[in-house]
């Protein structure tokens, strides 16, 4: 059994989710050790949601399930990172592929990237 | 200037430094926003040591440095992720490019890269 650190933040680890194929960085969320041992279980990502206060099945509204390739663990072993096949093609909740689709230019955020869904079509 | 949310995680986010290059996820660190701003200011990834408690300019022992190339900030802006060129090669402090050095296999953890340094040659 892989046995990561989950005290030294307080229960919850952040977790990076990466697109198994073009390497894109899609989003980061945090995992209880309940949402690691379904990621493992079910080869799905899950994390845990600070809001929400539950274990939150990515996808689980939008239909934009992450299929887990791979899982990749840090030299601390309290950083997880994840090699997904994003489902529907888009990790963020606002429509685009990537959480991190703005940069940082001329002291500005300006964003990068084009949607690929409407956010309000998918959660009604 | 760009305005990140430190609040909501006590003061500190997590920054993901990604090799600019190939895309290869290379360590996940913590920036205050002290960091943040020297980061953009010398344009060298500088992020806040959790364990020693202060700002910890990436390399600065190692002379492995962060030279960033782009910045990006995700949805709710309390993420970072750097786009880095890693000098001499290696991220992380045990000598391997990137501390995702370890994938979950067979409910174990297997090292499936090699080291670029010996960190008792470089930490002396």
């Amino acid at each position: 059994m892989v046995k990561l650190d989950f005290e030294k933040t307080n229960g919850l680890i952040p977790a990076i989710a990466q697109d198994y194929q073009t390497g894109e960085v899609l989003m980061m969320a945090y995992m209880s050790e309940a949402s690691f041992e379904e990621t493992l279980k079910s080869g799905k990502a899950t994390y845990w949601s600070r809001s929400r206060q539950k274990l939150w099945k990515k996808g689980e509204t939008s239909g934009h399930t992450q299929q887990v390739k791979e899982i990749r663990v840090d030299c601390d072993g309290d950083t997880v990172l994840l090699k997904v096949d994003q489902i529907g093609g888009a990790a963020c909740h606002k429509g685009y592929k990537s959480c991190f689709f703005s940069i940082v230019e001329n002291d500005e955020l300006k964003i990068v990237e084009s949607k690929v869904f409407d956010p309000k079509e998918v959660y009604k």
